[in-house]
């Protein structure tokens, strides 16, 4: 390296949590601690297009204050993006650019934060130093709703999310169980979880007793069996009065169909969902007669910081800080991981995992946290999401309304000429 | 009367909410400290229809730690119903039935705990007395999401439903914000309000500063103009990157057509609507190609105790306290109300209206309450708002989770043959 001392560039990426900016703040607070060997820290606007496009958030510019602030405020403070890096080899000029902008800003250290697809990207810009030999520090900061990661205990977002979905899940029913003898039989909640049902899994929190409600959990890994669905709701109403239903978007038939598919894609090519729920109400009233209600969080879930689990939320801080720490320590290609502790005990600790095995790999749920008959969870499930929930972190409030950071937002100068992305 | 101690009846009726309970909490609590006057407080299981079918619920077989849980308890502990008796000519034998169960169970005091149709329950059993002779104290609590009772301030479980309102619009706004350079650029939030747009002006809670979301909000009291909505979504995306849409579900055409009509009816004969932020979803995406999402939180918002108003709590508390304390000063035929003092200072007491000038009057919107434009509010409306949702009122956790109150549910012997209903 030129020098020792570096400035580091902060990203974020993907689809947001309540707790993205806790690691922002783990990252910059971390790094304000090290001012011998990290300059600046630069925070895309708008994530890696941020770099892309020479948009450069000074992050010194905002008072300590406001960076404490981060860890309390959902979403993405400084912008994310759903844009994935193709190869080297499909276009070199993007990367090319990104190392233009990183040289011109003296930029030695890359934070990434974000999920599959991200550690995807960070495991290129990993790779910028041997392949076009710009010198570069390349950590991925962990962060989805889904959970999906591997080699990580769990994802910093998927914890608050649960949370959300559990105690939804629970009032919910409390007001199905007071409407049913006279009104509404049937109510369904849709959850996020493209692929994977560890979102749904948490609205099995919501039960402590046997027949609490949820009564039905609908997975993406089991294939929706229409007639048993159908049996099983109207075998729950007729003995608890009510059925309520938490369903994953991505529940799908044996064929991979989604049952609701809204025929849109996003720009990593993946299917846009929703309208599981209504699906699934229609298919009640016709075939049943049951009056029904359902609920659709859709981003209420991943950014309800007013009810975050202080588990996630200190994980989340914790992912950034150590982030910064490993970067400083030399490791490079390196994802931040969460350890689970042996013990009945929940206890965790931070590891790692090297970026090269993460990338695109998706973690399923565990064949063992589904239940025999495929419409809840096993103690074995209850077990591992029970801490992830736990605890409560408010942010503070004026007005009767949470007092979220503000940003100031001011951008480095640019240096460099506008960047034409080509096609 | 026939001895100066009567027991009581309390039952809630329609829609649940978040603070219902603490209504309930307030009468028997206060029962209880009139142990001379008051004799047993029984709650009618499912709520009036627990009178007819002579399901009564001991609560005095309930703890007073259970009793003082309800609190901070959602939904109706007691089951309510969505049943509207009929005028006394119409049927006659539901009249004579309620008689009969009270006189068995020597009740003399009525509380009703509903909306505007529960307050004509409450008249036409206050007129039992005169009318056939029962001598009974009827109390109407005032309770209701859609805030549309008149006389009173404002109708407690509106302030908690406003704050869920106002919370989640101002998360949900920070995620798109965070999304909308490459992914989503509209979203719509749906919330509850058949004819009036109280709960959707709430969401205007979440704007502080000029610009701030939602930047739409469509009341059921203004037309709906689909070209000057999708100019304004157009305008607003292209001014500030994104745009937020607040949609009462009761969203309605000029000619009273609602913009998405679920074709079904509840028990009081009011159309069961939803659907208006998939259909406003669908307008954008094909008039102007923008990304979106959109979320229908449907109970969730009435259920929402985790997230309750301080200022409802204490309000849904009181009401309930008072009708007793009405009931024992001899008040017949009255609805309970909150008055708003003068002053910049919010404060508040309580009131009193006669039922039959409540019964079937809806309130609606002011349109001093509406910006110009119709997309808004105004000043007066926040100044109005404002106080409703102020302070926070966390139930107690466990493992994650809310600690709810669970009754026992100790019904009363019955005494009485059952009672058939005549069609």
């Amino acid at each position: 390296m030129a020098s020792q001392k570096k400035n580091a560039f902060y990203a974020q990426s993907g689809g947001v949590t309540a707790v993205i900016n806790a690691s922002a703040c783990g990252v910059i607070e971390t790094a304000r601690s090290h001012r011998d060997r990290i300059g600046k820290v630069y925070a895309g606007h708008n994530g890696i297009l941020g770099a892309l496009h020479e948009e450069l958030i000074d992050t010194g510019k905002e008072t300590a204050a406001t960076i404490a602030a981060l860890r309390h405020t959902p979403s993405g403070a400084f912008g994310s993006c759903r844009y994935k890096l193709k190869g080297l080899e499909q276009n070199r000029a993007e990367y090319e650019r990104l190392i233009e902008v990183f040289r011109a800003h003296d930029i030695g250290y890359f934070f990434y934060n974000g999920g599959g697809d991200s550690a995807d990207t960070c495991l290129k810009v990993s790779q910028l130093s041997a392949k076009l030999g710009y010198p570069i520090t390349a950590i991925h900061i962990p962060k989805t709703v889904d959970n999906d990661l591997p080699f990580t205990d769990t994802c910093p977002g998927f914890g608050s999310v649960a949370k959300y979905v559990a105690i939804s899940t629970r009032e919910a029913s409390l007001d199905v169980a007071s409407m049913c003898q006279s009104s509404t039989k049937v109510f369904i909640l849709e959850v996020m979880g493209r692929h994977a049902g560890w979102i749904a899994a948490a609205g099995g929190l919501a039960a402590s007793a046997a027949g609490d409600p949820p009564h039905i959990i609908l997975f993406p890994e089991v294939p929706f069996d229409r007639a048993a669905f159908l049996a099983r709701v109207d075998a729950t109403v007729k003995k608890e009065g009510y059925c309520v239903i938490v369903a994953s978007e991505g529940t799908q038939t044996a064929d991979g169909q989604f049952l609701a598919d809204a025929g849109s894609v996003d720009a990593f090519g993946h299917k846009q969902l929703g309208g599981v729920a209504p699906t699934l109400a229609q298919m009640v009233k016709d075939e049943l007669g049951y009056k029904y209600h359902w609920a659709l969080a859709d981003y209420l879930q991943r950014a309800a910081r007013h009810i975050a689990s202080a588990t996630d939320v200190a994980q989340a801080y914790a992912v950034g800080r150590a982030a910064v720490e490993f970067a400083l320590a030399g490791k490079n290609a390196t994802m931040v991981t969460i350890e689970r502790g042996q013990g009945a005990k929940y206890r965790w600790s931070i590891g790692e995992a090297p970026l090269a095995k993460v990338a695109n790999v998706e973690r399923k749920m565990p064949k063992s946290f589904i239940s025999r008959d495929g419409f809840g969870i096993t103690q074995a499930c209850r077990d591992y999401l029970q801490p992830l929930i736990a605890g409560e972190d408010y942010p503070p409030y004026k007005n009767g309304i949470p007092q979220y950071a503000r940003l100031k937002k001011v951008m480095a100068a640019k240096k460099l000429p506008p960047f034409t992305p080509v096609k």
